[in-house]
């Protein structure tokens, strides 16, 4: 534990708030000129069940408190993983905020904007002294609910959740004690799932042989052309698949790549064939992608993807970069 | 969106309540009679920076409102990922919460807890109604906070969160526009995260070649011995590699596998060398774990396996159970 913070840093306590982890809300409601108004805030939560109540607080200094203070009616909408950018909408002062957004015509004239996780129809039960907040307590006078990702947030950054399973995913049962294997070692699931999804891969290109080596060398030589054989080799080396001057022969006498040069100077170029192979295998892997995306749900897929990057960073042997400029 | 609901379902309520993400907290103070109590709660929240306040909300039905409303000092715990059993302990009611916990002194008697990822220590400034909770608003004396990844809760079940880089995590430049191939490739991502995983399992096996299908061959004997050809290609075939009477032969000539029986039904069993090579590469194969999750931190490591998991799950082209008894 860091020491305690007796005297009060005000950057180490919104650090310490921070780490409690929220959704993302959208408050809105409408001005007596019957303008909308709507801020971004995390400081929402539930508070009764019978009868319905929420609360949120808003700075004192917001320039919406008059607003919300004589408004009787605001909607709460729970942000969605896909809503990131509306949230920083809401969040900075300035711009017409509503401009081209369709809303929802709900149970009184505050705004209801589309698409969210959950949305809640609110008219102000009590307002709270909260230092240089007020505390705003709703009762629900409606709500509804979809099954889209919500949003989440912590220590500053937007965040996607994994809700962990109530019981442990088990991809098989209990291994025998002696036996040091575990289905839970990372480098097996890395394995797995690799292999499980590149043998989708070839479930489709099911009238072309899916050679895994091929499909790397036609993608490097998609992204960058005319390499020799040492160049390919930094870029596909680390896969423990040493490409060789007989492996290019092959896609060769396949019409997938042409050599070119002298024997001291060979470079090998992608075939109007090889490219249009290696274009489809690509468009392909991206329905594969689109399938498991569905399956995993669009959240847990783009979360499986950072962390993934993330993974790449740590671990990179100092692969060159394929797509700079050249 | 799903149809509104004018008339209260409490549980869809609670159903929608819950999609807004929280952290998990353990919020303890001391009974007139000395005794610890403690509960969880995700209805924490933070309202003011000067004055420093938080909140949180209880039941009007929990036993420990009285203590709560009547005792001056609280302190809320902000729990980490590693936690997650404490939390279940202090949900729950009967059992003696506090037993062979250590606590730390802090300012008043309320319980401090230890290993948090953050800890307010707080005397009520005020209670307010909230419907069927009493709403605890408190003034934070004393704060500190940890490195520790926080526990987060949507939907009823805990969650990982993963948090997303405030600018896009890139591996490279951005690819020339004409090109379809992307770096952000589901398949890509988990081709080149498997094979980096690899390449830091080869370099600890300096002495050793690291054939992937020999390390396949010889984990799946490990687990099942004594197996045929077609057995041992049922759980491998799924990579691509398909095993040979011809590959087996060179695991017998490194003396790593020894074949019985005869011409038509040969069967593979490991050799001690095989098993202790096997075991050797398990070994460090989780070496290379723990440095890949001291990189990423543990949580983020175990949110990837999570969705691993889940990945192999609705990928599995039906491979049989390799730990099942048989």
């Amino acid at each position: 534990m860091a020491t305690q913070h007796l005297s009060f840093d005000p950057q180490a306590f919104r650090a310490a708030l921070g780490t409690f982890t929220t959704g993302v809300t959208i408050i809105t409601t409408q001005g007596e000129d019957g303008a909308p108004v709507g801020i971004t805030a995390n400081s929402f939560n539930s508070v009764s069940l019978n009868p319905p109540l929420v609360l949120w607080s808003l700075s004192k200094q917001a320039r919406s408190l008059p607003v919300f203070s004589s408004g009787k009616h605001w909607n709460v909408h729970v942000l969605s993983t896909e809503q990131e950018r509306l949230s920083g909408r809401f969040a900075t002062q300035g711009e017409d905020k509503f401009a081209e957004i369709e809303l929802d015509r709900g149970i009184s004239e505050a705004p209801l904007l589309q698409d969210c996780t959950a949305r809640f129809q609110c008219r102000t039960a009590f307002q709270y002294e909260g230092g240089d907040h007020v505390i705003f307590v709703g009762e629900v006078l409606a709500f509804d609910h979809s099954d889209r990702a919500p949003l989440a947030f912590q220590s500053g950054q937007y965040a996607l959740t994994t809700r962990k399973p109530r019981n442990e995913l088990r991809l098989a049962t209990t291994p025998p004690p002696e036996c040091s294997y575990t289905e839970d070692l990372l480098g097996y699931l890395l394995g797995r799932g690799h292999y499980q999804a590149l043998n989708l891969l070839r479930q489709l290109l099911c009238n072309q042989q899916l050679d895994e080596q091929a499909f790397f060398i036609l993608a490097v030589l998609c992204i960058r052309d005319n390499l020799d054989l040492a160049e390919i080799n930094t870029f596909v080396s680390y896969t423990g698949h040493v490409v060789t001057l007989a492996g290019m022969r092959f896609l060769e006498r396949q019409q997938l790549v042409a050599i070119e040069g002298e024997d001291d100077d060979l470079r090998f170029v992608l075939t109007a064939k090889g490219r249009e192979t290696s274009l489809q295998q690509v468009a392909l892997a991206k329905v594969v992608e689109q399938e498991l995306t569905a399956k995993l749900g669009q959240a847990d897929a783009q979360a499986l993807k950072v962390l993934l990057k993330r993974l790449i960073v740590v671990s990179d042997p100092g692969l060159p970069d394929l797509w700079a400029p050249r």
